[in-house]
């Protein structure tokens, strides 16, 4: 069998590559082994209030927002929710390699100006948060080999993120999943009705550019398998291929049956470690040069749903 | 509207932001500002010898093969689809954020040994393309920005690359749309019967280890939006959700009228050098803060289909 080893995402893809055989003593773990061999502590329950459960037709999507590095935005976002305000909307973008968007088509462009949803209780215009200075306080986990874009990069809270400490700044990167807020040319302009996830390539150009509210922490692939918008930008030239979004939840307001229960690794734990360690030098029979390097992009956060093990 | 600019892949997304209004004197133009003033002498002509077209149920994918950088593997490769081997073959797997990959399923676990399909006469086994001598000859245009994984970046005949003049290497480098060998254990044991496509952020673990044989350069969403599987590795459990590979051709064997007539923008040319400006450094009204670098694998590099414009 022709294979390539697997690399860890949030799918519990992590078997060894077929045909290989036993590992031998002095192969690098495989990322499954590794994470077999974590204790309980080093995992992370999501707290419910920041977890978002969006309901589409092919299946349940699970995003994770970040209070600390965005505060006023996941406040919104929660306010909006439970409006409803997103039920029966859609995703009317979807450019490949790039983002999936969803907002009120109303207000698009082609949409009808009297039949915008109103935002409820929510606001309109909220402050960007496209960077919040450094804290001692906030959680760091450097990643040792450098970046393109930013001066360091690492993690703060289990999220992908970057700082400058010349500028006393840090902000949350953009990632494949990564969960943020579309806007329009104000910096205010956005409020979290229309939000956007990264299905390609690290869109990094973005960062401090638009408002990180968080990341998908499982259903991923019915985000990135959505089918492509053949409009400008990728919007969907015919509203009829948008697909729906049957239901946005705060996982909280779920009843305990429907909540999942995720844990994440926490990125300061020494499996967490041993994982990036596997990553960047991965000694076995497959893999003849190992990178020695690893982007902050390309780092798996692992993430288990103790309610659907 | 709120929305997100666009970010110019191999489809024409290229609209401004909507309601940002005419840009004004002093932006940085957008992608397609910057293609509309290119020059004929800009773009490269594919060769349809080293154009594969694969119909897919959903749509056709072109993928270019780069026969400097792994002439062995293209040439097996042509002899493989001359031979009609990928015709009703299938997509075998796709792990969401890693690859999609297409091979004989007989060949897999699961598979009968005794129905694996005929080589005929492409090789079985090929010596490995992984990394290949800097030569002068090679074209080699330098990215500026640096890289997380190796020591020098930049596009060699218009593919993303990278080398290491110390160890005098250099290789084509796994990005979004990137298409490459997979292989068993032992380094020859890829022949180009099994062939993946990376669909999410650039899987640079596996450069230097694998072969790319080259990357696609339309259609790219029939593949990013397939389906994925969800046995291990992201093979599919059931072999009905396998989609179907239709046929594979060489361009230069189909009849005229059905020949993809593609031409690449050159990044040794100007026009090129001014969208790798525009994208490290974009001044408008919607972007505050200018990357000021870009990712080997986040450079766009234009392609045009003159036959279906």
């Amino acid at each position: 069998m022709l294979v390539l080893p697997a690399l860890l995402l949030w799918l519990p893809a992590l078997a060894d590559p077929p045909g290989s055989g036993p590992p031998k003593r002095q192969d690098t773990p495989t990322l499954a082994q590794i994470l077999t061999e974590s204790k309980a502590w080093e995992w992370r329950r999501a707290d419910p209030q920041d977890l978002l459960v969006m309901r589409l037709p092919s299946g349940r999507v699970v995003m994770e927002l970040d209070p600390v590095y965005a505060p006023l935005h996941v406040a919104n976002i929660r306010t909006l929710v439970r409006e409803r305000y997103f039920d029966g909307l859609a995703i009317v973008r979807v450019q490949d390699g790039f983002v999936a968007q969803w907002d009120d088509p109303q207000g698009d462009d082609g949409g009808d100006p009297h039949k915008v949803r109103s935002l409820g209780k929510a606001k309109a215009t909220v402050p960007p948060e496209f960077t919040r200075p450094i804290e001692r306080s906030l959680p760091w986990v450097s990643l040792p080999d450098g970046d393109v874009y930013a001066p360091e990069v690492g993690f703060s809270d289990d999220f992908p993120a970057a700082r400058d400490p010349a500028a006393n700044e840090t902000w949350l990167v953009h990632c494949y999943g990564t969960l943020a807020v579309a806007r329009d040319n104000p910096p205010d302009s956005g409020n979290g009705s229309a939000l956007y996830v990264a299905i390609g390539q690290a869109p990094r150009r973005l960062d401090r550019n638009l408002t990180v509210v968080g990341r998908v922490v499982e259903g991923m692939e019915y985000v990135s398998a959505l089918p492509r918008g053949h409009g400008p930008m990728g919007f969907y030239a015919d509203p009829k291929e948008r697909t729906p979004i049957l239901d946005i939840r705060v996982a909280a307001d779920l009843p305990q049956s429907e909540r999942p229960n995720l844990e994440i690794l926490r990125s300061r734990s020494p499996t967490f470690q041993r994982l990036l360690e596997a990553t960047r030098n991965r000694h076995d029979a497959f893999y003849l040069t190992p990178p020695g390097k690893v982007d902050i992009c390309a780092v798996p956060v692992p993430v288990r749903d103790l309610a659907n093990p």
